[in-house]
């Protein structure tokens, strides 16, 4: 199934095809300029997690042998293992602050991209129209693309102290535009805001007047800096009733090799989902899925240690970054992303670091592996993105190449 | 994305919706029939492999556990990890006959059903004509249908010696229908017949004279009786550049915990999968990856005892099943599965297990689980499927409990 894209009257449409007039090349051109540079060993690699630098929980691989010892779930049903399900469903009901009941509002997905994938099918056919945030996970316009949808993106701007701010005006215009269907990451990727309970009131509000369906992609709300409150889309009422809810222990618990999610919503929603699952997968590996007996329930302390280990990485790169002439940093509310500006960038070595490509190719050359910032959607031009879940030597390391690299 | 089926002119078409006019119920009804009956832990469960009567090599989860130790690629490209690939790449290059780079033409799904979707996500899209053989897995129709594409049957008989027939009069007809790609498994789910060598090239003579994609689900394709000569279609002259070829350690190896399979096919359609895959689900599980470390590399005599192993409980079936009045048995040449017919039916408890489902009811209530003809097609009318990968005992009182259910 090839991609199509088509444009719409209306809310201005960042498309998958209008990187050529603002970049003058296409996605596909700037991933490979980038990507067919040399890959060697001892390159630091911050496009995601370190997960030697954080392991995972030592219940994981425990829980894992466990099952496959037993051996009685190699076969669970699609939606997943209803003795992991009845586990997690009072922690996740506990979280969110909804009810969730095990065999009808949760489904146990091959990691949180899986639960995306089923979240979007459920909700998108041909001609849907769905918005998301200006700056989004990279996936979101691709699978809504595939499905046969367009993808519009609303004005949202992430406040220097770490809130993103999305004006009423702008909700408005994407209802008017023929959204019906509304996807954000908060934490977001990839800038690490939050939604603060009133702009999350504002929004709820808007989806209820409207009949948005929404999908929050919560994968990072557990890694929340500065006790800042959260809070959880599906709380507000009615909401629980009209969005699925994303989760998943890839990030903050440094499980991704075991590639499970969750996705929590209502019934009709999850079992449209698991005919979905059904097809992609049949099902989260048998095994992998009793990886997940602990989350959510790891020791005492465990979250908050891990919690404030990234919360200080977060601010050497604040300070570190932000000193650096040519480069402007926002506080990341939540997660283990930061999104840095490159300011003034045509006087740096001569290029157009505006072309965040050229940034990250260089970047590259010098060693550094970062997200440039047109994966994210246009209005990331001119950025880059860092996972700071690393081992703290190499990050300083990886702000000293930087500095080198825009200073000489 | 609704279910959507249109019935154009042409070959006869089953479709998802033609099993009411058949059956008196829709394939959704008669699963509810059967799935809301009692399920308790003594039932013998035979509708998949038992992992623990054929347990998996304990060399899988010992790669597993030192993928999670090592921790180098929890996050591997979407196309899986280097190292298995170009580990995997020699062993199914001698496996299939063909050439395979491991770099461009393999691709590690998570599980078959994950390549079986990428691969049909490769070729279908809305208006795509998809031809298979009356009897296959019962996944295929409906992805088919979730894509946009509409599926069409060609007939296929499976002979009692373990051969499969299709006529060169129905290939031509299926082209003559429309159908640009044709799906078919080998050995067969669910009969276990297997295509002879002649029948292969037929096939192959075909598709190429008329540019049909294939696409070949060899999940079986290691475990042949009574030295049979199995044929890779692949490895005929020219198919390697037109069709794809599933594979997997799910059954004859018992790793299904695990979720993973692989694809073997040209380049531009294990990019096209890769792009699917990256979507549902980003990649397979980095840790399972490795759990594929030894497959295709056994330990000498491991295959061959567990094709042994099986080919004496498959004789046992078809003498015992073979001597129940009222039940027809074919001789499976591969794979674990035997597709009985309920002959006679009208008069057994004077109900009419021609209607499958009803006998699934029935036997349900007994104590065994079997997988009713209906899932496999309406060619499946008045059969049943024993997936016989089990503890031998429980085959022996599975084929009491059938005994006593008929002759009551």
């Amino acid at each position: 199934m090839s991609y199509s894209y088509k444009k719409p009257e209306g809310l201005h449409r960042f498309g998958l095809e209008n990187y050529r007039d603002t970049y003058g090349f296409s996605v596909a051109e700037m991933d490979k300029a980038v990507a067919d540079l040399p890959r060697t060993p001892d390159q630091i690699d911050l496009t995601h997690g370190d997960t030697r630098a954080f392991l995972p929980p030592a219940s994981a691989l425990e829980n894992f042998t466990r099952a496959v010892t037993d051996n009685s779930e190699a076969y669970s049903v699609y939606r997943g293992s209803a003795t992991v399900r009845n586990l997690l469903a009072p922690r996740v009901s506990g979280l969110l602050g909804i009810d969730v009941d095990p065999s009808k509002n949760l489904i146990i997905t091959p990691g949180t991209q899986g639960a995306l994938f089923g979240a979007l099918s459920a909700f998108v056919g041909p001609g849907t129209i769905v918005a998301f945030p200006a700056l989004e996970y990279f996936m979101n316009e691709k699978i809504v693309s595939y499905l046969g949808g367009e993808s519009i993106r609303v004005p949202a701007i992430t406040r220097s102290d770490g809130y993103i701010e999305i004006t009423e005006a702008d909700l408005e215009l994407a209802h008017k535009s023929g959204a019906t269907v509304f996807v954000f990451s908060n934490p977001n990727n990839p800038t690490g805001g939050i939604y603060s309970q009133v702009m999350i009131e504002k929004m709820a509000k808007w989806a209820k007047k409207y009949e948005i369906s929404v999908i929050v992609d919560q994968l990072y709300c557990r890694l929340i800096y500065d006790g800042r409150t959260y809070t959880h889309f599906a709380s507000l009422a009615g909401m629980n009733e009209q969005s699925i809810t994303l989760m998943g222990p890839s990030k903050t618990e440094s499980m991704s090799g075991y590639r499970v999610g969750i996705a929590v919503g209502p019934s009709t929603m999850i079992n449209s989902m698991e005919t979905i699952l059904s097809m992609t997968a049949l099902r989260t590996a048998g095994y992998s899925q009793h990886a997940l007996t602990g989350w959510l329930d790891e020791e005492p302390g465990w979250l908050e240690e891990r919690t404030v280990l990234h919360q200080e990485i977060r601010d050497y790169l604040i300070t570190g970054l932000g000193s650096i002439a040519g480069i402007h940093v926002r506080m990341p509310g939540g997660s283990s992303y930061i999104f840095p500006s490159l300011i003034d960038s045509k006087s740096i070595n001569g290029k157009d670091y505006a072309n965040d490509f050229l940034f990250a190719q260089d970047l590259k050359s010098a060693g550094v592996l970062i997200s440039p910032g047109y994966q994210s959607g246009l209005s990331g031009k001119g950025h880059f993105r860092i996972n700071f879940s690393q081992h703290f030597d190499l990050i300083k390391k990886a702000v000293d190449t930087i500095d080198s690299l825009i200073q000489k």
